[in-house]
């Protein structure tokens, strides 16, 4: 299968950081390509911030789906998800949902736990969007600047896995979510350093992606998932417009 | 007080529709301007319309806001309304969420009656960001195709009222709340043919902005809708560039 | 419009604060008359007080409505509100319902703030009633002895503002509603000593009342607030019991 | 022990009912004394007469209470309940809430059947004041005129019986709650015609009054039931008054 | 009456210290008889141990509720209950519902509070499945290693108290159940010490069954508490096999 | 990767049709092993059945458990599920848990299709206990006898496809897990009569267990699903008994 992993943040080192998370998790079959975003802002981190990274991962997913048998979009407040689903034909997977339904598997509540203070307010909102709000302990971020997106993982470690503990013992977290794109990949190297499992975000949406494709779901044609009518547009990035237009 | 109409769809009769239901309602000292979304689709009416509905919205409100005490989306799923709040230094009023709060002070629960099968989940999700399924007594929608959107409110008067009928009987709705730009201002018309409450969504979003006015909220340094941090962006509209890294 | 300000309270200090913070918030063309209750207590403060409050602003809603277009429940557990929205022809609205739903316009959650630990128990059984336990982040009080309820918001101003901010850092209050008659007018004065939006009750509940005016809703014939059927009672006031009997 | 039945409702009929559906039920230790409201309506039915129908019960505990182990207000909806809890040293126990608690020993879910459509939005405030909404299937009630409130249950068995039957297999009710104290006594005399369990109310509540007092709780004083302050009133009845200002 | 009471725990201590609550409880016309399970753990703390500890239960029940009114199964968590209200056709109670239930007619919330902190993800669970969330302040736990499961109480009554004040001060609680078999009794010994009414679950449960055995319910025929249809089964324990086979 | 099928039901037919449903779904590098209960009920139907199931399938985790990387309970409401994840050190997942995880990445809400009457107790149950209620639009059953638990899916097809239509339609569900293990490997084969994505449980559950040995999460040592103290039991499954006591 043919997987696609959209990036809406404008950071290269992020996707090439995902990319590196993904493709250990990845079946030998599944081929990844991985896209970043071509406007937008570096990391998407506040409701604003979301809004237009929504509107590029649209515009990203429209212009390449059609070479693919799924993709991701891979950003934790899952920007767009809703609207993937209702436009493309395969499956599509938010890197949140990913990551939460995962560790639904693990443990009754899942503490996310995340590494910029400004990410909370929307986290929350994906939360609640995805109906776990009764399924999260939690959410728990550092408060702290950092040097550069790409260095984030490593310069914060420690401190990510001491958030991690006071996420268990004072929220009752029975797992840990890692959220962010930046944090890709960082669960394998904290595993052992925190006392319930950790879920890698990135990890877990390449295996639901495959998961997806292994039950060959129909498009539907009922539902809240079922294409929308044909409508024209104006000023709309010609992908989209096409799309919506089904022209 | 100046208050900025945002309509976030391209239909130049919408945002005549909009402003004919507005200024009725608006005290002597308000001065109303409405300005039509200059790219997107006509009529927004599905969660994909929505993402690029809220990315407009934002660009308009970050291109005029400024010479305005307060602003109203007007669209009723309310699109980009958490991010504009995030940005913006004067209060922003949703449309959904205007007429929504309003039904609350008329009862306990409020049916949200509209004129299109397709509005339905969006709808139904911009209710639950707004934290008040408890107080909806459920969405109902014609489901008839309509001859052009700008006369929908006449066309289907009759079809409303009687959908309207249904919701009362049926879902127990105290009030009703007619939803979507395209019905801004039939509430009156039909005031006396439904046996509950009628909310007026554009009506009600004056009002509301006007009491925001007149409370005089300071922007927030604390809590979810603080400024964010100012940061780069690449390839965004200009204006929400200037505005996301406060140049 | 002619706006009656029903204080169940029996303190005169208290009417005298509640019109001098509602008195700024109205429209011109807004006339406010303010009445105290006959009988009943000082200051409403728990569920027993609130059983006798419900009933004397029921009385003084019966004895003096016909003169008004729209009443306010100037109690901040509104006291008596769902039986005089059965009972009443005008719109009637609540001062904590006014603050909270105002309130809904400006953060995700609200935080509220009072002067007596005695009042949370009301309070907290008033947010449930409205269906807004989801958009609030807790209820805080004060735990001191004041010397008159009508300078206790002048007395307690700085603890007030200590505790807003505590409700702000610890429960993640987006907004804050002073809550309580005796705190009306306070937020004017502290406004700029909180880092988010503070609201004024009365204020808001004044351009509430204006806006139902606006919107010019019908009584109900149908749903949980149309008019009860007539009935006979025995020894209860003399003009709710012309009301309740339809004579 | 000595039981206190107070009657909110005005009806003497109401009383004789209530009295024979109790005694059966009650140890042969336990005595009970039935008192009906000296003022207020024949049948309180609505949120309106629910203001008075609490003023009346705690005036009637206030000066009846001292001879008595444990009081129950017999009314379904509980009328002035959680004022009693902060005022009154004895436990008191509601009709209703007796009967949706006992049905939660019965079933997973009860439904509520009732005679008259005006008790449904009371009723429906009462389930969720008591935080039972998920345990309640519905709440079903007729829809035609009766006699005399004092023969409704006669009058109308066969059509409860049938509406019974619809809560059980159109909602899913485990077990009904036959409710308002107009129906006391008719579980018996339905029972084998029900396919699930009924709950007799005032039998219920007769048992669990018992259980109080073999728990024999304290008094708290702490928590949201503890006794309030003492504080001064004016105007109200003179055994209401002693007891708030503790005099 | 005669009233069966399950011990699913096989510590004959713990029959005793129920048998010694349950006793004085009832009523002179009840009798009680009180077995300990024949296999499983001394006393059940996790969600394992429940496991077997509901097949055990179910198995005591089938092999002696014939010569019984009603049934009790004295574990806190409650395990089998939903099992034994289908195949039982006597009123079945389980301990931690008996204790919640009352606690609801004496306070908003309980606060729950036992003696190891192994219990509590089996409570918390057990509090889910009764759909009393909303009206449990939370769960608090001793961590600390006791002498004797049988003692338990008596040695850590002091920490026990001191817990409850938490949970009343912290977390709320308007009235303390006392959670665990091994804590059947104390509540007596320890009422004049916390704030709030202490509800003993043992106690609580025999008046709950009298109030069962009162209102005389009938076996369902219908609803999710109905008799399954019978079947065939293999390797099961004989009583067992012979309830669900109906032979 | 080794994977454990336990099949808690004693129908050998069940096994082989869920292993059937299973292979196809495996990775190459996965091998199953599918083992059917010793002892028990053909097929688990109730709350009453599955007290056994549960037990039953501990046992058989107990005893072949070390031989695999990972488990799954193969019975829709997921008997034993809690008690399994704190005794076992490898992953387990459940039918019930795997078919509506997946179902959360295709639609907002999922339906739940079946083939008896008699399951919808314990399915919803199910669905509690997993914190999914608001992702699902209702259970729907078949209400027919059947020939043989092996064949149900065939003869029930088409009727299974009708109430499939009737989820979508009345319900409004965007997805449908056919439920039971009785169904596994049906969605393929109505696939495409069906309007929106159909989920095969057995194909989730195979692709959640691949996903959780990619996560490769640790045995949690804190939270709930830590590692219970090890204790003595008596009379238990051998097996079982020396993974409590750890001996």
């Amino acid at each position: 299968m043919r997987l696609l992993l959209v990036n809406p943040n404008t950071s290269e080192s992020l996707t090439a950081l995902l990319a590196a998370a993904a493709f250990p998790a990845a079946s030998p079959t599944t081929q990844i390509e991985a896209i970043t975003a071509p406007r937008g802002v570096p990391y998407i981190a506040t409701r604003a911030d979301a809004v237009f990274g929504a509107a590029v991962a649209i515009e990203m997913l429209a212009a390449h789906h059609q070479r693919f048998d799924a993709a991701i979009i891979a950003a934790f407040g899952d920007p767009g998800l809703g609207a993937a689903r209702e436009l493309m034909s395969i499956p599509v997977v938010g890197l949140a949902e990913a990551g939460m339904l995962a560790a639904c598997l693990l443990g009754r509540r899942f503490g996310i736990v995340s590494f910029a203070v400004a990410l909370e307010p929307w986290y929350r909102e994906c939360v609640a969007w995805h109906g776990l709000e009764g399924r999260c302990s939690g959410i728990r971020t550092l408060d702290s600047p950092f040097s550069a997106i790409g260095e984030v993982q490593h310069e914060k470690a420690d401190l990510l896995v001491a958030l991690a503990g006071r996420a268990i013992r004072e929220d009752g977290a029975d797992v840990i979510v890692l959220a962010g794109a930046p944090l890709a990949g960082l669960a394998a190297l904290v595993r052992d350093r925190i006392d319930v499992p950790v879920v890698d975000c990135m990890a877990a949406a390449v295996k639901q992606a495959e998961m997806l494709v292994a039950l060959d779901p129909r498009k539907p044609v009922a539902g809240t998932y079922r294409r929308p009518a044909y409508k024209e547009s104006s000023g709309l990035d010609p992908s989209v417009a096409a799309l919506i237009s089904g022209k």
